[in-house]
């Protein structure tokens, strides 16, 4: 198996969207330095209507996880107590409920411990500042600022006249390029960039499998668009975030290891972007007021987030 | 025991604050029915400088809770693969983690199913319509629409000039006033309303027996006060929303059992209002932009939130 | 969809099995109660050799479910600490585990609250006094009392000179006159009974979905000979313990209610009985001592259980 | 914080009692290679009456953990079903239930990966090949054979005219002399040794703090002594197992290290003692056969164990 770095773009878009430093030593939260006071009051003002849309999944047993990948249960609910009478017999009831599930297994926020190649995390943080007994010592989910900001939707599968991409188009800079004619906004610094490729159409139609793969995703050569951009943070309808299996035989998630440890860029996947795209597409308007703060797990790699925009 | 409907306050104030039916038999969201696009709107006005914050704590196993309720175990997080080279030696490595916690064991929203009393949820549904198989078949939280709309903080300890409210002081009408009065603007239709006990500062200062009880809270007769100003929610910065030990002896949480079951309006817990409260009282503004959407579990009578807000 | 009772069959059945008060209105044990120390010493007397067997599944994410029963998840082990050197640089470290498991996900032993029929458990309890906040009121698996016994292997696919039993085969009594005529011995008061069918083999073998369904299993004609026999507990090497789909159409679980329900009887489903039935059909001796305690668990329906044979 | 190796009792009795390779480069068991057939044999040989004794705690939400160890989490029992009648009305319901537990929360064994020093776990093993996506990779507690063996209870309280020993007192090699006079048999090997020194009492009397800490438990000093005889496994009646606070001041857990890591030797803690000494008092019978079975979490480096004696 080779190493990441043993593949010559790789190692070349690495350097070229590397951020260590860029906010200090200390910098535990990455490009979400971007989000200043400013981007939000501009977030605000592209409110028209105060239509609101929220672009996560229902929390259940029959969420995306197929079991793929080890140990991120969908969620379990189950109840601790049922219209209990605790204070005696006639007194009110009370019903509680208990969940387990991964923090990746549905609508969530990949922190930027969520992977690490050649022993580093974001920042230059050791990998293995991350133990089982505190979680990640270093840009855990909690660290994170609350996250509002400006959305903007780029929807790569209407630009491309589809209902959704093949499970396998890498979505490639010029498809963000069309995407971002369509929405008739040039991404700015600060952004949440949702990226729409309709693949979770199938998870909502009821396939799962068809679902986690194959799968449309981001390019390996997106990051450094995103880059340029000084995005805040990207998001997308697929379980993988990256096309999968990968364009570069051999070279896996190359993506992830760009935008979380190179660039310490937040990743969103499983967001429901169907109904906010539908809407976009009515009205021309692919902005808006995004507010989806991470749920502040202490230590956590990644985060369970309930994205609402408000158009 | 005495059952709720034999004391006579609540059982007149019950039918005075009832708004079942008032949005049809089908409704499960109550009164965030108040929520309208032109109050998201006027939320979405009150924003001046783009400053945020959070009303969350942080999710660990250190959390609020006690033991004191059963089964609400605080978060336990733990790691399902910690830097593992899944595709091989020197490739990427991911880790990824995994929760058990109770709904409603940190910052949350009590969703319309917690309690019932005389066998009857919100809109009059059968208390019984909860099972363990697939939680509250009606108005569980993931049925709520995405909930942002103007908040307004109500600091009753400020107001009353103290850093918090003793342990056996209820919240009255009067209180609300008072803090309204601070606040400089009035609370309307759509509104969310936060009140402010400083309780949570026993919390954040390392004594959770001390947070958990006695605690200040909102008295039995805040309910019509709320109702009168069509309130969409509330939630306060103490682990028992109420006053505990309660007002009346016997009558055990009768502002549970007036908000949720008989007016359909949600209630929020254990929400940090300190830095919140801070602010506001420095630029003398009480009003801002909430997003606070439940993590819409399927079933859940309870749902964690991370409550922004953005003045 | 008719109730149980409706069918002829099974009613008259459940009044010849019925144990009702046969061990005082009190009992919460049911057959259990045959295991008296005389069986114990007698089952002690068979060891001749020593020779030690497991019968229980390694307890893993890739279990026996399939998702096919709701809730009843897999177990999923994480760790807590990982060479946590909690005492300081160079001390000690140590490493801790947890899991989130359903109680009958792997080898196990339903508990006689597990089913209900006419609102009723095992010795007419109400169905009603099981509850989430505190399990089953009555007939906790925590009550059962050390489970020692005389084992008896009742090897059906091999009497009937199969590998396995097809999955559409009801073991009826017939069959358990062959395998005991293969076994040697008579089935006798206070034995546990371990009937083979085969179908572990599926799983064994990696194919879980062809191990659940359908399966071969008991016929609702088989509680009779058990309690003919004064029997303590059946246990097989199945999913369903009984022929699922089932016998008569629309007869749901017959067998379930008559063991669990009526006689009072502990039923164990995925026990992994192909080592012990190899010795058996080795040395031709298909009694032993087996030790099989269910895990404790408070009000518990279900427990795992390492079942240990020992010739 | 020194190093475990820096203290000189401890680096020489590490040596002597060292049983790296003594069955393989291979091996994953440890003493548990003791328990022979033979041993087997005449551990079922001294069963005189057929009396069963559990030495479980029960498992609930009220167990012995009081947070002290971070993670390792009491039992959380749930419903996942309620009297569901999964096919309908009037058919069979079925109640189902799940947990969340850490696997050394109650009575359990400590596996052999469950601590390491200098980077070593049992036989030479790395520390490091325990991971969080498969545990334990190398003796996991499911690698353990049917537990079975001769039971000796060493009552050091009793022989000590102690109700319950004192929580500084460091058990000693000539109190379990002074023990195995009282039992009147002597140590052999593959024995499993149960060692009781009354700390449970406290636990048992509703105080949880009690019990925890301080605690009497094995002194540094026993290692050798059952390394002498060859014992298959050593159990008490304890949270720590060994004496806490320690005898030598920053010489944490050291019994810990010479039993797990240099022996390779089992541990179990909070076995409940109370019933079987009360009964070994009367009838002066302190051997008996013992079947105590690590439930086999796959990769577990700890195992709740529902151990049984019988007399």
């Amino acid at each position: 198996m080779p190493a990441l770095t043993d593949f010559d773009e790789f190692r070349d878009i690495a350097k070229r969207v590397n951020n260590w430093g860029r906010w200090g030593a200390a910098d535990e939260i990455g490009t979400l330095n971007l989000i200043t006071p400013e981007v939000v009051r501009a977030a605000v003002a592209t409110v028209r209507t105060g239509r609101r849309f929220t672009l996560a999944l229902p929390l259940q047993q029959q969420g995306v996880q197929t079991g793929l990948i080890p140990g991120r249960v969908n969620p379990l609910h189950t109840m601790t107590a049922l219209n209990w009478e605790m204070f005696g017999p006639g007194a009110i009831a009370t019903s509680d409920d208990v969940v387990t599930m991964g923090l990746q297994a549905a609508t969530h926020w990949d922190g930027l411990g969520h992977v690490s190649h050649g022993g580093r995390i974001w920042n230059n943080r050791p990998a293995a500042s991350i133990t089982p007994h505190e979680g990640a010592a270093f840009s855990g989910v909690e660290k994170a600022p609350p996250l509002v900001s400006r959305g903007v939707l780029l929807d790569v599968a209407r630009a491309r006249g589809a209902t959704r991409l093949a499970g396998d188009h890498a979505v490639t800079p010029e498809d963000l390029e069309a995407a971002q004619e369509l929405a008739g906004t040039a991404v700015r610094a600060g952004d949440v960039v949702l990226v729409r490729t309709g693949q979770i159409q199938y998870y909502l139609g009821g396939d799962r499998e068809a679902y986690s793969f194959p799968s449309p995703g981001l390019s390996l050569r997106t990051p450094e668009w995103f880059h340029a951009r000084d995005v805040a943070a990207v998001a997308n309808d697929t379980l993988t975030f990256e096309i999968f299996p990968p364009e570069v035989d051999g070279l896996y998630l190359p993506v992830h290891a760009l935008d979380l440890v190179e660039m310490g860029m937040m990743q969103g996947q499983n967001w429901n972007l169907e109904a906010l795209a539908a809407d976009c597409a009515e009205d021309g308007v692919y902005e808006f007021l995004l507010s989806a703060p991470p749920e502040p797990f202490t230590g956590g790699v990644g985060a369970p987030v309930v994205p609402v925009a408000v158009k």
